[in-house]
């Protein structure tokens, strides 16, 4: 047990963390009824059906210090949580954080990931009203969220029929992109516009945005069944069709294909579509809606939000999943994402 | 990073630990709309304020996988967050889990984990709804929960007042002995009478029962102020009386140490008096109560929950704390509770 005396001193007690943390995410907003620092938070969940969700970053599963920023890595733990949220069609509100440290980090690298924190909360119009510190390892950085959905008006994976079309919000594989260019050598990416693509790719990975509102209009919009793509479009399309006891359709050459990862296929090693199809995290949202209900939510998502809605594929009856090629020839469409719990390289 | 592609085959996949978790703790319950599974937990909230929470669980930091059974660590990792929400005078109602594990974890351990989830919300009459598997170098339990408490009912640290009676429930002390004894080897243990005390202070540390009736009842009695004693009395004090911009007196003859500590004295290698004041994991409940309060309460205690609750001194003007000492001298109480934060041993 590595737990010590208070009396040894060191560069910050557990308490001057509580204060840095009240001191940034501290302060009055809307529903919190008392924020950080007490045993617990209070706020107004008012009358709505409450949406909860928790995810953890890990050190060197999740993320490397040396490549992350950590006012990236806190926004990025907010966003991955209010994904879930965006998911069922719910809007985030609250959030507690629960912090590991190492013996290394020292007082900026908190106050910057509180900062991120901040930020995130901020974009998503939500508290971050408490949470826990401890020493381990690794950092590790546990994030739960609670939000709100209309009584009835939530989407689970669940409710997928045969003749559904499949669609996705934005586009894919641009975040497995940017991780793949954090350990590119950076002298090795030439050229102004080469570089431009990768900052944004990079971007897309360390500070992604979760659909809120869009997942809120497709809910509106007769969505029948919904998923954050955050383990890659193959495993959570084969999550949604097990939940919702359906087979699935995918027509290759209509998967929305983050732009610039043809131009930088050399530096990435790996075919764009297949970054698409298995690299995660890029936190757009997959859907089920009926035929008659696409278009609306097509042109509701690109008025409201600039954000493209793509048609690709359907759902059919049965089990499984295929590929459709460009010629109309069919083959089995096998799942390529990320499994935590998958044997080590 | 170590995310690896799901082709690779393991022992078991995260939607095979995610279907162990929904066999384990699925199941309808009283206000899940939805529980594990999809992207996040719907819960039915209702009217109240809500009550939000999260404590973490570091192999190495907060317990040992060798000293510990996995199902005791899924209980207390329960019962450390309910134990906040109790201290605020609220019901827990919804849990989300988030856990990374090592790789040479197996699953009847995970199931042990869960099992041990189960019933401690069993015990509290809440629901775990959802949560998060992930990998890493140690094992982390990281659980957040909502509760709820009458609107305007919830104490908080920050409203003792001078004059206030300062109490206690249960007896301190126990959980830091059951520590100590769960590092020496047992056949010091010597005699009947000395290992029953042993495995009941072990017990204390390794299962600790969150007071939620008792925090529900000194709510509704009048307390000013409450905290849970988690990193020991003198540092949990300090931190109610610095939020109540108070300070306080202790009469350390009066303060209940746990049953069984002096006997043990010579394996423990503590005095009983200093593991009652910083010990720490006890989770009982510090209070402040108005003087007319205060024997009223302890009544309520004995007879809804056979659980005492003792005066240990008072709540003064000023700041800081102070000792009395059985000829009525006093001199500063220091703090001597655990911080993650002070420098290594």
């Amino acid at each position: 047990m590595a737990r010590v005396r208070r009396e040894a001193k060191s560069a910050f007690t557990e308490d001057e963390i509580v204060g840095v943390m009240r001191t940034i995410l501290g302060g009055p907003a809307p529903g919190v009824v008392l924020g950080p620092g007490d045993d617990a938070a209070l706020v107004d969940l008012g009358r709505h059906t409450g949406v909860l969700t928790a995810d953890m970053l890990v050190e060197g599963v999740h993320f490397d210090r040396d490549a992350m920023a950590p006012r990236d890595l806190g926004f990025k733990a907010i966003s991955v949580n209010v994904s879930d949220v965006a998911a069922m069609g719910g809007s985030p509100r609250f959030a507690v954080v629960s912090l590991a440290l190492t013996a290394d980090v020292d007082a900026g690298w908190v106050v910057e990931l509180y900062g991120g924190l901040r930020e995130a909360a901020a974009e998503y119009g939500m508290s971050v009203v408490g949470g826990d510190t401890s020493r381990a390892p690794v950092v590790v950085l546990s994030v739960a969220v609670t939000g709100e959905v209309a009584v009835g008006g939530a989407v689970t994976r669940a409710g997928a029929r045969p003749g559904d079309r499949l669609a996705v919000t934005g586009t894919l594989g641009g975040s497995a992109a940017g991780l793949r260019l954090l350990r590119v050598d950076p002298r090795r990416i030439r050229g102004a516009a080469a570089a431009e693509r990768a900052r944004a790719l990079i971007a897309s990975h360390v500070r992604p945005l979760a659909r809120v509102g869009e997942g809120q209009t497709l809910a509106q919009a007769g969505a029948t069944a919904m998923i954050d793509v955050s383990d890659g479009l193959t495993l959570d399309l084969a999550r949604l069709c097990r939940a919702s006891a359906a087979a699935a359709a995918v027509r290759l050459a209509s998967v929305p294909v983050t732009p610039g990862l043809d131009e930088l296929r050399g530096l990435l090693g790996a075919d764009p579509l297949e970054l698409a199809l298995g690299g995660g995290e890029d936190y757009e949202l997959l859907v089920a809606l009926p035929g008659d209900a696409f278009e609306p939510a097509r042109v509701l998502l690109a008025e409201r939000f600039g954000t493209p809605l793509t048609d690709i594929g359907e759902l059919r009856a049965g089990e499984g999943m295929v590929a459709i090629e460009p010629d109309g020839a069919e083959r089995p469409l096998a799942t390529t994402g990320w499994d935590h719990f998958a044997s080590s390289p």
